[in-house]
């Protein structure tokens, strides 16, 4: 253990929100708060955003029990950003700014919680620190619904995401075929360029029942084999829901979102709307059946009453980690998660601590080993790597038989 | 109490599916199955086409912890059906056909499970029986999430799409206020031409933060005082979250969501698309900002996760009602609720009979006296009066984390 470093901290959110940032925060803030070196705790106003404009929440301010509700509340309550630092070397104004506030402040310990975007942000401003002799200890908290950052087995807040993706399938599948007459139904869901969460629809067709077919951004979209596909089961069955990533794409890497022209309403007009709706009126155009089409939209990321328990313990530890290390001396890396099973096969969650610099900018994607020969669902495996993740019910504190969010003061620093 | 009536009865559920709606097949279900009365129990597929169609599934042959799993299976499980019958006066095929299957599995007992158009068709049921004299015991059991049916304090179903709506409402909010960039999201909600279900997002403002402004279908919208709402919201708070329901009309009663043209592309094409994306896009063409448009679409009928302990359990006994008052004699009525309070002031609900024949085709509307002033919320009255339905949250039955839903033999009768 080296040396203690006594000073402020600052933890940041950053990206797009999920149902358990809020939870690493929660790790994180307690950790500090109850570290005797940390002098004092604060949260950046939408990230670094907060950090340059001087706009930081005194957290050791806050009632404990309000800070405890921050376990389920969704969405980053400290609010977000997704500002895109200058590479130091071309514009240092911003990381000089940075170490001005973190002198300000006497910051010595720095904690940024998001993706990839994110992580590129934390090396930067790490290296910084480093190069001008600022002594700042410098850790990441991994954060995505996607699932897409490098040198984790698995990001806190993808399976909350999977879990509400998995539910709302069954329960859409239930709904889509009430009725004797045939019917097409697709479900839009998020992920530009990793399948994580459109192939996590296929838990609802394992444990009862679900998409027919499911199409990922990690294979090219053949618009024909996914008409052919639809009307096999149309004409086996009589209904059909499919799954699609919104980042499905042709051969030459365009969208089928963006290839507008593609489903034009009849008067070669281009439609506006999302994928759902768009492959929607391409099916009923080919086909001649009644179709819907059916975007997930936000709450597949802020729906936190479906929330997976184990990915709000995993998260909050995630954050108490960050923070563990730095105080251990560490610095300068990501807090990752290391999958094992124990000796009854049960799944276990260790952390590891990976640099900073290996994860930035690099995107994981599903194994194509995990994906069909027909390129329309996945395998077994991708099922028994998301299972595990999404177990769970967290109890959600509630008023009036509706959700009870944290409430924080958000008393700024002067 | 009447004489005995031994023979068969037929249950059927009609019209677009809830949450509760399995709740109430349940209620009846099993009550018919311990009635020593009733001879056998039949569950009609897809409503009264089941009947037609000679589709019956034997109720008797399913296991009962199966059956039991109905109270948490959104949708409806035999199937639903929007099977307009004719007038009997003008062509009585229909009935005719009916007559042959009520006597050919000795039919005594008719329960019908829907809303407005279903209690009609259950009335014409009903009167064609009277009128040539075949002994059967008709009574309708309410059903939907619109709201609307006439001569009952509240609809099952209703309850359950209103807490769903409520609490993703809540999340949404979380979600549209992450960033420090101004933003306006535009929320829509179910309900054709009454606007309970718009209303009750008022619930997630009124416990936490929701909708800024609601537009419901009673009142005509006018789009440029539409836009000066959110204008004045976003100017104040820069971020505004509106929700309408998708029956929103202008003052001829034109429907905004079929008023393409005052929403064009910039090029003069009409826009496809929800109500919400096109409203997105009149916000962004006029004030120039962010937008997103967010349809909850099917999940809010059928997501039964969020199902309100309230509204399961009075949908079922709604059920079970509608049998036991056939088996007292009563015959050719609705099961209804009556709202009362008990001398704490906690919320009782009582249950009546109604003919009938004063409930179909009569839609019931918000009162207008619960619509704020400037027709863009709603008073106190209204969450007085919905908050007490959806209180509760229900044990849902689970299997590796995820809705385990009944499974039916679906027994066919021969």
């Amino acid at each position: 253990m080296s040396e203690k470093l006594i000073g402020a901290c600052i933890f940041g959110q950053s990206g797009g929100p999920t149902s358990v940032i809020n939870a690493s925060a929660y790790g994180a803030i307690r950790a500090a708060l109850d570290a005797e070196e940390i002098t004092k705790v604060y949260g950046a106003a939408h990230g670094i955003k907060g950090v340059l404009d001087d706009k930081l929440y005194v957290m050791d301010e806050e009632d404990p029990e309000e800070l405890r509700l921050l376990l389920n509340t969704p969405s980053s309550e400290l609010g977000s950003c997704r500002y895109k630092i200058a590479d130091p070397d071309v514009d240092d104004t911003d990381y000089k700014r940075i170490l001005e506030i973190f002198k300000k402040y006497n910051v010595r310990y720095f904690f940024y919680n998001g993706g990839n975007d994110s992580m590129d942000t934390c090396n930067k401003i790490s290296k910084y620190m480093q190069k001008v002799g600022y002594e700042c200890r410098v850790n990441g908290v991994p954060k995505t619904i996607d699932n897409d950052l490098f040198g984790t087995d698995h990001c806190p807040g993808f399976a909350s995401a999977a879990k509400y993706i998995a539910t709302s399938c069954m329960e859409i599948n239930k709904d889509a075929r009430v009725y004797d007459t045939g019917m097409v139904t697709i479900i839009e869901i998020m992920g530009r360029h990793a399948g994580w969460l459109a192939g996590s629809a296929a838990l609802a067709t394992e444990f009862g029942s679900g998409p027919d077919l499911i199409y990922l951004p990690e294979t090219d979209f053949v618009m024909d084999d996914f008409l052919a596909d639809v009307k096999r089961v149309y004409d086996e069955t009589g209904k059909v829901l499919v799954a699609v990533s919104e980042g499905i794409h042709y051969a030459d890497g365009s969208f089928v979102s963006e290839a507008k022209t593609s489903a034009t309403d009849g008067f070669g007009h281009a439609q506006l709307g999302g994928l759902a709706t768009m492959l929607a009126e391409v099916v009923k155009n080919h086909m001649g059946c009644k179709v819907r089409g059916v975007e997930l939209s936000l709450l597949q990321r802020c729906g936190a009453h479906l929330a997976s328990a184990t990915d709000i313990q995993e998260a909050q530890a995630a954050g108490a980690q960050a923070v563990k290390a730095a105080l251990e001396g560490i610095t300068d890396k990501m807090v990752a998660f290391e999958r094992s099973y124990d000796e009854n096969g049960n799944y276990v969650c260790g952390m590891k601590l990976i640099p900073l610099s290996d994860v930035a900018n690099y995107e994981k994607k599903v194994p194509l080993e995990w994906i069909n020969e027909t390129k329309n669902g996945v395998k077994k495996e991708f099922i028994d790597y998301v299972l595990p993740l999404i177990q769970g019910e967290p109890e959600i504190p509630r008023e009036c038989s509706l959700p009870r969010y944290a409430r924080l003061k958000k008393v700024l620093a002067k």
